[in-house]
This record gives C-alpha cells, sequence and structure tokens, in this order.
C-alpha cells in the first residue's frame, strides 16, 4: 500500500536527521522535510526497486536522500528572490520561520546531505553501484538538470526567451520537474541490478513528470488553498509560461489524457498497484471518475 | 612554484566548466569562480599529493571541486540576506551582476556539479578511493561543518550565542574556516594514498585554518579594500566575533605567530616549498620580515 511506505519514508528522514549543534540549521532542514507530503519520488523509487525484486531496505537511503534534494528545490524556490511563497504544504515557507539566511543554508545541508546519506548509510551495494547513485543525483541536481529548470523557468516568467516558447516550456518541464522523477525511478532500477530496464522506465518517467507538471499547471487554475496548502493562480498574475497558458485548459487535458495513456501501458508490463495507484489519483482529479 | 599550480588550476577551472543551455546559470557559476584568486586551497590540495609522491594530474578534479565548493560558500555568503556585500575579490559580487535568485542558484549548482566533476573526470583510482573522496566532500560541504560555521557565525553577530564566545568562535572558525582547508589536505592524502600520514597533516589543516582565520580577521582591521577587494571594517561595524574583537589586535597576533609556528614544525618534516612559501606569506604580512 502507498500509505505503508509514505510512513515507511516518513520515520526514516526522521531518523537520517537528527537535531545536533548548532540546533537551527538542523531545525531548518527538517521543518520543511518533515511536513506531510505525498512522498511521491521516494515512494516511486521504493516502489520501483520492488516491483523489480530488489529491497527495498537497501534503497532507503537513496529514496530519502531524493526526497531531501526535493525539499531543498522546494525551500529556495519559495525565497523572496525566486517564487517569494509564504506557503508550502500547508504551512509557512521556510524563510518565513527561520528567516532567509537561514533558508538559504538549510537548501544548501540537505543538497549535501542527501549524498553524504547515501553514502554513509546505503548497506549490501557494490561500490561502483553506490557511486553510480551519488553520480545520478549529482547530475540530476544540478546545472544539467533540477536548477537548469528553474533558470528557464524565472527567464521565462520575466518573458526573457531565448528558445521558441513550445521548446522553452518543454525544457523547463523536462528539467524542473521530470528530472525529479527521472532521478528516483533511475536510481531504483540501478539499486534492483536490472539496468536493462533502465531506458523503459526512464521513458516512464519522463511522461509522467511532464503529465505531472501539467497536472499542477490545472490545479493551480481549478484548485484552492485549501486542497493544495500554496499559493493558488499565480501562474496566471505573474504571467508564467505554462501549458495553461500556453494551450489552453482544454488542450492541456488533452495533452496530460494522452501522456497519462502512455504512463499506463508501461506500467502495465509491471505489476504494481502503486504506480497504478499514483496514476488513478492524478487521473481522476484531472479528468473526473 | 605557486604560480605554475595556479595557473594550472585556472586553467582546469576554465576547462572543466563549460558554457551550456541556459547560459545565464553557467556564467553565473563561472563569472565568481574564474575571479583571479589565490587559489589556496586546490593548491594545496595538489601541493599534498606531490610531497606525498602522488600524481597532481589525478588530484585535478578534486582540486577544482574544492574551490568550486569555496566559491559556492563565497557566492551564497555575500548574499543580501547574509553578509550583504557588495564586492568580492575586487569586482561586483555574484548576485550584483547576475540577480540574487541566479546567485542562489549558481552556488546551489556549484555545490552539487563539484561532486559530479570529481565522479566524471577522476581517472586511475579505486572506486573506494573516489567514493571516499566525494564522502570528504560532502560532510566538509554541509551541515556537520562548513555550513555549522556559517549559522553560527551570523548568529554571533545578532549577539545569539548558546555557548561561550570562546568556544562558539573556535567552533565557527574549525567549521567555516579550518574545514575549507582540511578537506584538501585530507583529499590529498587519499589521492597519494598515505593514508598514514592523513592525522598529520590533518592537524596541520586545523592549525593553517585558524591560523588562516585570524590573518583575515586582523586584515579586516589593518588593510585597504584595495588590497583585499572585498569590504574592510566590517567586523567591527556589524560587531562580529572575532579573535580581534575577543583578544584585542596584540593578542591575536601573538595566537596567530604560535599557531604558525605548529604550522612550521609540521611542515617542515615534507620536502614542501609550497607550503613554506604559503606561510612566510601569511607571517610577513601579520608579522612583518
Amino acid at each position: 500500500m502507498m500509505k505503508d511506505l509514505i510512513r515507511l519514508v516518513d520515520k526514516k528522514l526522521d531518523e537520517y536527521l537528527q537535531i545536533e549543534y548548532p540546533e537551527d540549521i538542523f531545525k531548518a532542514m527538517k521543518y520543511t522535510l518533515m511536513l506531510p507530503g505525498k512522498r511521491l519520488r521516494p515512494v516511486m523509487c521504493l516502489e520501483t526497486v520492488r516491483m523489480l525484486g530488489g529491497d527495498i531496505e537497501v534503497a532507503l537511503p537513496t529514496a530519502c536522500a531524493i526526497e531531501m534534494l526535493h525539499v531543498q528545490s522546494l525551500i529556495h524556490d519559495d525565497l523572496p528572490c525566486m517564487d517569494n511563497d509564504d506557503f508550502r504544504r500547508g504551512q509557512p515557507s521556510n524563510h518565513k520561520v527561520f528567516g532567509e539566511a537561514n533558508a538559504v543554508l538549510a537548501g544548501d545541508a540537505l543538497l549535501t546531505y542527501a549524498p553524504q546519506l547515501i553514502i554513509e548509510k546505503t548497506k549490501g551495494l557494490a561500490c561502483e553501484t553506490v557511486l553510480k547513485i551519488v553520480h545520478e543525483y549529482t547530475k540530476f541536481a544540478g546545472a544539467y538538470a533540477l536548477i537548469a529548470g528553474q533558470v528557464v523557468d524565472i527567464e521565462s516568467e520575466g518573458g526573457k526567451l531565448t528558445r521558441p516558447a513550445v521548446e522553452t516550456l518543454e525544457f523547463i518541464h523536462m528539467n524542473k520537474t521530470a528530472a525529479l522523477f527521472r532521478l528516483p525511478i533511475r536510481c531504483g532500477a540501478i539499486i534492483s541490478g536490472n539496468l536493462d530496464k533502465l531506458e523503459e522506465l526512464d521513458e516512464f518517467a519522463k511522461k509522467f513528470g511532464l503529465a505531472f507538471q501539467i497536472y499542477d499547471d490545472i490545479m493551480d487554475e481549478i484548485s484552492t488553498f485549501e486542497e493544495l496548502g500554496k499559493t493558488i493562480g499565480k501562474d496566471k498574475n505573474t504571467g508564467k509560461l505554462t501549458y495553461v497558458s500556453l494551450y489552453g485548459l482544454e488542450e492541456a487535458r488533452k495533452k496530460f489524457q494522452l501522456l497519462l495513456e502512455d504512463c499506463y501501458v508501461i506500467v502495465d508490463k509491471y505489476d504494481s498497484k502503486i504506480f497504478r495507484e499514483i496514476l488513478d489519483k492524478l487521473r481522476d482529479r484531472i479528468l473526473g471518475v
């Protein structure tokens, strides 16, 4: 059950990150990290390992490290100099509670603790495999993926496009959103030792990432603060480049549906109730039951 | 010669970090990175490898990665929400040129590109050794060293001390300053395969780090903007906890001298003109020739 994996991730995140001196930085790291979330990325990592016949115990440090990376990106994205968002997961965002300096540093600290955790806590894998996971982490966390996506996203808000809008939008989504699904799923395949499944699952992760971003864009239009726990309607107000702003709500829904259908085709090759559960939830929310 | 190593580091830094799309982030990363600097940390890494009989070619990615970490810490330290410094190495600081958002992201990107570089470019070392270097990197870059030092430093400026002043000062210097010398020297010993020298050289790095911080504190009192390339007299104006503010200029000089003498004792056991050159330069500037 998805619920059980979420609970397991929550427990391990809490365990892996102890409050030490100086307490303020560990408290700031832990604050956003421990806010209740869907834990989609670590759950997908663990489920990939499980459905490929691996041991999820071995994957827990990597799964939690990827959630730390995700939370790091949220903390820095929310900063006044970026998206300037006061709420996250229904609570005041990190800099509202700990101040901007500590929020910047908490993000930095999560970014570097994540690979440290993988190295220190992963048991039972060959050195080459651990190094490969850390390498994946560094590739997706930095200027060649996640940060590239964020930079182009910010530039697009300012109307500063150096490439056509469609191409730019695809670049943002592939790097800012899909990268954070590719990483856990790729790591899952690597940890389980099924490198022959890497390409197919990576394809799934890319399509899921795009679908998830369109889901997110649509929700920003049709949902409420209570449902999402963050400021709503911001995309429109900031003139942000999104699927909805570029194609309109109906086209966005269609694109979402097509991507999701592709995702089901891949997932159906594997025995995974959890991946189906995740796809079903997104589908029901956007397309109705 | 120290000059030759600096030139080598400059050349490799330029080579390792190519400008790609989206250009703004790579330009921001490269801007502060390529400002002329003393390259003390990478030079110490390479010189440790050389004097222990290793191959400096093998150590270049690690040496450059550590300079990237150092520069990352400068970029984030200079942010308005931290030290709010408009100049660095005599030039406008990163956020003054690229804006705050890009400065935050450039720091993030350097922090994660550094270990990526170590993994991708290090040739001729066993997997275990590469993983050990990346592990050292993560330990010193994060909340257990560099960031811990920065957090306590910020807190001490606000007069918020949870430990006695002397202990707090030692903690800041050991973590904020000495950590960035311990990391290159430890990695140098690891790369050269001389783990039996690790403890002694680590001891040197700690003492050198403290001496360097006192040097920095004294220079903030007695030097000029032209000489240092950054804002001067800030420590005093912000009521910052430093060796000079805690002990006075003369006591700080004495403490510096004692630490430097210990450093010479260790360095004299090795055949290293470069380490002597570094110590001589600091000594001459503070104690006169």
